[in-house]
């Protein structure tokens, strides 16, 4: 059988994620590294055909001047992230992609994203509808020019200032509209690439807290042009523990008094989390879940603080205060050291996979079954993780039942 | 409708687990305390029919010479575990429990329980079957005395030596007839407990990591007898974290490299753990799951350790470090401080409840619906504690149904 | 030899930290409690002729409306820091103590104190000059009526916003001139508590970080009066910590390369600081003293955030990054878990013991010896928390050659 | 004025501390290192006239058949403690240093080691004063060759099973004639190396806890030689915490009632420390200081445990319950993340250049002016770290009155 070509569009390319996943492909095809951190490799999903890491071809969006190589060598030396001789390895790959990865929009992006660019990109004026413009002729032309047989895009860039979703045109009508009026448009840069995505009926997948496809004005979109999405933010450090743990305290009926999360990490994620208002929508997302497991609201506190020293090491203390039987008050504390690309690049990959075999089976529109891999899930309200991989689980089932 | 009575015979009545899983029914009964702890008073339970505090009469065995009141008051002085003004109020109450109390059996407990016992009852000579049957006497008095519609015993006592199961007798008329033979019967204590509960048809329980029920010819008996029984070793702190964890490590396919868990107390338990030959016993008991849940076996290590200064609050240090992508390792510590007693004692009253629910609900045996509640859950190889508490739900489901 | 009677003034005298510790002394005079966490009990303290527990006579100034007994019962209840059986045995003469504390000041306090006041005092309005005579005849009563040969004045009061010490006027005779100039008028309540005392010629301690006597212009007035101050911010946990461990890193030429501290609490204490003004008063006062250690600055990160659930229960993680040799970076972290006014009671009461005697001996002005119990010790550069005990010991000793 | 060459000669030459210290040392005569962990290139040592990076020559004695650059390149890949760059850099230089490595001793040094040993080695049989005086020809031969000034030795060997000091003889004469009866002399191989150093005169310092030059007849020789030695136990990372730690809270008068230590990690030394004659060794020296900077003997409970996952990282946690004013229960809890080796071998290299200099000025028998390096410090009971440091200070200040 004649292998499919499939194509993966990062938006952040040459950031520390996109990086890491690039690497990660290319060493995952030469039979470099191993399985570690990658869901869609467990055995329960070995028979579904999901795409082999031959089949993909990568490409992206970037606002930044520099190389994936580049990219790649500050996780080896700044952070002691990835073993620099595997970076050494993929050298030649990398700078093959580099060639792939074209200029971004800068559109609402705010003040600290924008202050990231390279001036050339920083100058350019456009209407929202003509940056989607730009970014589909991107799309095409590497569909076309690598004979891709589908194409997912990816958004792993920086997160964005929160939107406040109600102000909204609630129709993709009238949001089209204002598509022409750079004023009027609130939508950010990471909703103009899922527009654009979208209308060309490819995959867009949303792994930062940035207001993406959310709106409901695009999910009408989507339906209207038989595209996948799905979103946000990927769950991989702190986040996942709270949804593996915050169940177990409600289903002993132990009272969380309090759950307190202090985050530090120095990669340029950080940087930009660091502006209060790019900061205010990942602490949101952050926080969101345990209301929503326990059925109530306990004291909550959660800090997301840059400290250069620590570079990609995303290291979250946690405190959980929590009533025992007949009111004595315990505490449960962790600290979770882990590298925050590494944690998230395996889960990149894996939703591209995943979310590739559900348009290739003919799905439509919010995909719900992953969850799992979200810290927001757009479209659910489920956030225990155990439950949330049960549907994984039972989505792989209907899939196998079709091959 | 006329209230039913059921018996509840706790073994190791004076313990801290029991006096505290005492004074809290006292305190539920009056209202004194919340639900805190108790897994039967969640919604999902609410309408099953589940025993209330004022149907409950209370008794038990012990070996010790003390008085539920003091040992109470060591849970407030010296581990400042409980708020003593509660004590104080139930303290009528315990007094009279005390009367409800009778001497234990010391046979085949090992030389650091049998230091606990009072030299009366040290200096008893009898055979098992001896013991069975002034077990038995004390049970019956309990029960007609009470005029108990049904009796629940449930082992909270001092973790025995390890025996070796394999050099049991396989059936029950093998077993039976040992146990005229002191000194070829292996059984300890706990054994005997249960063999004398289920001979009578009532419901045994093991709380601790202590052999019990646990062998081939005694579930022969328990079948026969139609008795329902459970085990083993309630999963309280360290464990229960560890179940709910590591199927978060497995399906994210983050390869565990090795799980450490340090755990420091203070209580009697602690003093009995203390001894190598009973510590083996648990320490094994808080180690067999890692390795089921994930399907290979991580370096691990569990140590259980003496500290008298900290009585009954049990603190586990975790350290957890696993392979991320790329093969980058990773580290997860955790620290748990909790009460031992507290977190045991609202289990041992939720088991007690189901248990006596199972057993009017025409269940036989080996009850296994409840493994979210046990570190070695007898009858079944499920440890992931989500996939446990499902199957609690769906048991309560089927109870539902009927009622 | 006739007993001397010595005065302890407290401000915030019913706050938890002047509640703890009039308990104490309560304790200490009856013989209820032992010797934990005073200093000035420890034998190389022991023959320089300190004030005895018999001597000291307790009132204070306060501006909320409560009782010491209501609040002592809060730390037994609220925050389970206390034994509640002590506190019974001292409720008679806290119900005395009370009878000796005065309506306190709200010059310049900020809008979070404020709203802690009783109406009645909020209302009253006073020039600063004015409230100095009318703090000045509360002391002098209490001074006559207790038939007192000293009077220490010692502030533990909620911290104030911070004031820009350089607007202040430079000498005595300016500031004493604003004085009748209530717009005029930066100083907080602090400052006007400490002239206050200083013109009758007793000794001020600051315990808190607010103002208080630092000015350059009261130290000039202390020196005039021969009269004895120093401050300020009694170091009690984390910052303790940072003053004990930062000259282990320097002493080994381990660079740290960030210093992170997350501190939670639930405390009244905690309640002010959740205010940004009062809170940075705090915070910078827990950061200085790193760069003072190393002889560089590293990244530090200091929060203080209000947890209910916490009570006097002050919790602090704290994050060390620091390079090894050959450049590799190590992590070191801490969780200090202590309540906040039990650390603190003993220190306010050693720092009245020893200004005392140090009056008593004739010193006079900025008292330098006593840096080790302080954060941000005035009139010396010494962080060291080791060489700062060295420099108490050697005090002691020149006192112990007059004896 | 001509440069001196100092010999340095390793016990343990091609074990993790020897392989750190020679790779740091070449990195540092090549400027590719900075001085992170050197306590001798702080300020406060500058102008003492300390040797300099170029007048080392480094040799030594192993046991095992393996090169310096293999043993380096497990650091880098197995433990990612040392940049593998770095190693790259240094590799002609670790070839030249593997032709001055000869083959050691394994008298006494129990089956652990011994199972480490190359077979040759193994089958060797040689009288303790038969190893003495091969070791005696290799150490001329290598002062010979290599034109030294002067000559080191020091041992970073594996840690031995303890010997009972007090069943060795009491003088040198006696103890000097059981060197030619094997079965008689309970020597282990560190003090072999330590009677060959001292009998030619030269300096010998011992980083383990073995049991070296401390026997009182070893001493004796010594002074008789007018030799310096030193030791024993290197302070690198639990031990330097709790001696830097514990004397906070005896300054506090916070009573320690606990202090748990558990301590993991996998290199070639916990593979050594895992056999419990080892370990006793080691555990005893790390335990001992509390004791003696409290003045009373609280609970104590350390572990140092294997776990091959963590390779060089030794990772520590401890738990420091106490108790604070009124009697209430505190807790301190740390973890230290530290490279044992790259803690170890900077200090291994202050201890040369001091005790060169010691020597270089005339000292003569048991140094003691170096106990911050110590964890057992012969010669002195001092283990509060900072005062210990005054006195490396006062050092300090006496050879440059000399200088």
């Amino acid at each position: 059988m004649a292998r499919s070509r499939i194509g993966i569009w990062l938006i952040g390319a040459k950031g520390g994620v996109a990086t890491t996943a690039i690497v990660g492909l290319i060493a995952l095809k030469k039979g470099l590294t191993d399985n570690h951190g990658l869901v869609s490799q467990l055995p329960q999903f070995a028979d579904l055909g999901l795409a082999d890491w031959k089949e993909f071809v990568i490409g992206g969006h970037e606002i930044r001047d520099t190389t994936l190589y580049a990219e790649a060598n500050k996780l080896v030396e700044v952070s002691r992230a990835i073993d620099g001789r595997l970076v050494e390895k993929c050298k030649s790959e990398l700078k093959k992609i580099d060639a792939n990865i074209k200029d971004g929009t800068l559109f609402n992006v705010g003040k600290t994203i924008n202050g990231l660019a390279h001036d050339k990109l920083r100058k350019k004026t456009e209407t929202p509808r003509d940056a989607i413009k730009r970014i589909q002729r991107d799309l095409r032309a590497f569909v076309k020019d690598n004979k891709l047989t589908d194409l997912v895009v990816m958004n792993v860039s920086s997160t964005e200032p929160t939107v406040d979703d109600s102000t909204l045109p609630q129709t993709w009508d009238e949001m089209n509209k204002q598509l022409d009026k750079p004023r009027k448009c609130l939508l950010p840069a990471s909703s103009l690439y899922g527009i654009a995505t979208l209308e060309l009926g490819y995959t867009y997948l949303n792994f930062t807290p940035s207001l993406g496809t959310a709106p409901k004005a695009i999910c009408e979109l989507a339906e209207k042009k038989k595209a996948c999405h799905m979103g946000h933010d990927g769950k991989t450090g702190e986040t996942l523990m709270k949804s593996a743990l915050a169940p177990m305290f409600a289903k002993r009926n132990l009272e969380v008094m309090s759950w307190v999360g202090h985050n530090i990490f120095g990669n340029m994620d950080a940087q930009v989390l660091d502006d209060p208002d790019n900061k205010k929508t990942k602490a949101t997302s952050k926080d969101r879940l345990l209301g929503q497991i326990f059925g109530y609201q306990p004291e909550t506190l959660v800090t997301i603080e840059k400290i250069d020293s620590m570079g990609d090491w995303k290291t979250a203390w946690d405190h959980i205060h929590f009533k025992g039987f007949l009111g004595t008050p315990m505490t449960l504390q962790f600290t979770w050291q882990g590298c925050d690309s590494l944690l998230a690049a395996p889960l990149v990959i894996d939703l591209i996979r995943f979310g590739e075999l559900a348009h290739r089976h003919g799905e439509v529109g919010l995909l719900t079954s992953f969850s799992c891999f979200f810290k927001s899930p757009l479209g659910t309200e489920e956030n225990d993780f155990g439950k949330q991989f049960d549907e994984l689980e039972a989505w792989a089932d209907k899939i196998r039942e079709k091959v």
